[in-house]
């Protein structure tokens, strides 16, 4: 069956993204008898739009050449529109965002509005509008899914919504930030922040403006989700969060002496989210390493439940773009 | 919304699940909206039947005091009814299998067809007959959930049935038995497998008959299952099957010289079943301790993933089957 989705966002995920469409063609409609269209694609130069759907490798090739869409003339109409008018003029069952559009909340209520499914990794949307977004979309029974906000592909979301529906959950510990656990481990080795923030930047693990890392927004933008999901609806200006711009090499070198390891948990209880630098024991599983999240989610049958997987990287957060775009396509198709 | 519900086994797990049931009522009601009402509770004794609801707190009580519900003759019915009867004549929207019965893919099947959904935490079923119980289930389009048949409530069935719905599953491995767990723990603490053996009967850890756990037979329907599941049916007997039987005390100090330690570990690729004593790492995910289960799973873009939890127990049991019994619930009333 086709199913066809607007992509919204072509940067390193949206490119993740598109590559597993190509190169998972025959997967997806061997396993879930599903054809993805892309009928258009959306990065800050403009909107390439084609009914018929987009040649993805066409436009993979063109955005890694040229570096954005604006540039591809020859065969495509690119057109000028606000993210916005791209979800109402297109027609398409999915709408997926993999932007870092801080406002897009509102398009995403266009897109439910208009029956659309959601599929997005991008975070403050939910992070500050949780209960209007869900609202909408049990209304309109329309799928709104996000697995890819927190801890990637690692499917917490999933866990967290839709299994453990006897359980009342009591608390989650979680390390959901894998920039700052790159840090904390070059620190360890014996860098100080400012050296251990320069390396994790030239390779890439940190951004430019590190700020939203460093400051633990991130985490409590993903702790703030954790919440709603576990616990309710809340948003990121309830968190309390401090990242780890003030931990010396000391504190941490401190900590290693003691069997401990310094990593920035999020605890999230009923109606708390706090978000600061914690000693923790090594032989516990918020002690990751490398890209790694981990999360200890405490419930009143079940007791303890770890999970553990990728919180960062481009396959790895594409595979939860990816997961929710199945589950959208076949809770759309009744499959 | 009332969902009818016929409780088959009336064990230490029948009972826990019942317990959830009368104390969460208020929980299900709120959350989902759902008033669980248990028409029939069939013992080996008999079948409790009661149209308009058992009152499970007064079938707690003659249980307990009894040990069979044949003794509770003033108020209640009890039939002489075999299982495949009391589907057939009993009127219900959900049949829970908390029993051993090892036939029971037949009364499975026929609650099947009769549109009935199924939620089980008997392993055998699914072991020998998962194609022809999913195949049946699919064409009814009737939930058939099983989510306590592996790791108790630790939602690995639902993660690898409904969450990384774009991945390819590579390869599983996953610590699946608790008894042999606390057996071969009891060893590094230099006690003879017999005694060990002998500790974990008489804490009530391993039953009477201990051959299912240490022959590897309980872990191998767990991994045959976990097959069946990340990549399509397969049956036990295919499952090439080591218990933990030979290994000698002298095998267990060595390993722990290593900085190992034995587990009995399942390893499920596609097309390839095994379960046997291995050395894992102390660090490892799989070196798990007491009543914990874990499973690594690899796939193509998430790499590995670890989930991690409650592997047995009477609460912890009934938490996975409570799950299902919700989601069945919701399913069926469209929620």
């Amino acid at each position: 069956m086709d199913v066809k989705v607007q992509l919204f966002g072509f940067g390193n995920v949206g490119k993740a993204v598109a590559r597993v469409l190509v190169e998972k063609k025959k997967f997806f409609r061997e396993k879930y008898g599903l054809d993805f269209k892309v009928v258009s694609i959306s990065d800050t130069s403009g909107t390439l739009w084609l009914p018929e759907g987009v040649d993805l490798r066409e436009a993979l090739l063109v955005k890694e050449t040229f570096g954005k869409l604006s540039s591809w003339t020859n065969d495509y109409e690119v057109y000028n529109f606000t993210l916005e008018e791209a979800v109402k003029e297109i027609d398409a069952d999915i709408v997926i965002d993999v932007t870092n559009d801080k406002n897009a909340h509102g398009w995403h209520l266009t897109a439910l509005r208009e029956g659309k499914a959601v599929v997005t990794s991008n975070k403050p949307p939910l992070a500050f509008h949780y209960a209007e977004l869900i609202g909408e979309a049990e209304r309109r029974n329309v799928p709104y899914l996000f697995e890819a906000t927190v801890m990637a592909g690692t499917p917490i979301i999933g866990l967290l919504r839709e299994n453990l529906l006897g359980d009342t959950v009591e608390r989650i510990e979680a390390v959901l930030n894998a920039t700052t656990t790159f840090i904390l481990s070059r620190m360890e080795m014996g860098l100080h922040f400012e050296e251990a923030l320069r390396q994790a930047q030239s390779l890439g693990i940190a951004e430019r403006d590190p700020s939203g890392d460093i400051l633990g927004i991130d985490a409590g933008y993903k702790a703030t989700i954790l919440h709603c999901v576990a616990f309710g609806p809340k948003t990121f200006d309830e968190a309390r969060v401090k990242g780890i711009a003030e931990i010396t090499l000391g504190e941490v070198q401190r900590a290693r002496k003691k069997g401990k390891t310094i990593r920035l948990v999020a605890t999230i209880e009923r109606g708390s989210i706090t978000v600061e630098p914690k000693e923790v024991p090594l032989d516990s599983p918020l002690a990751v390493e490398s890209h790694e999240n981990a999360a200890v989610i405490w419930t009143d049958l079940l007791g303890e439940l770890v999970i553990k997987g990728a919180g960062a990287g481009l396959k790895e957060t594409a595979s939860g773009v990816v997961s929710d775009i199945v589950k959208a396509a076949l809770t759309i198709t009744g499959g």
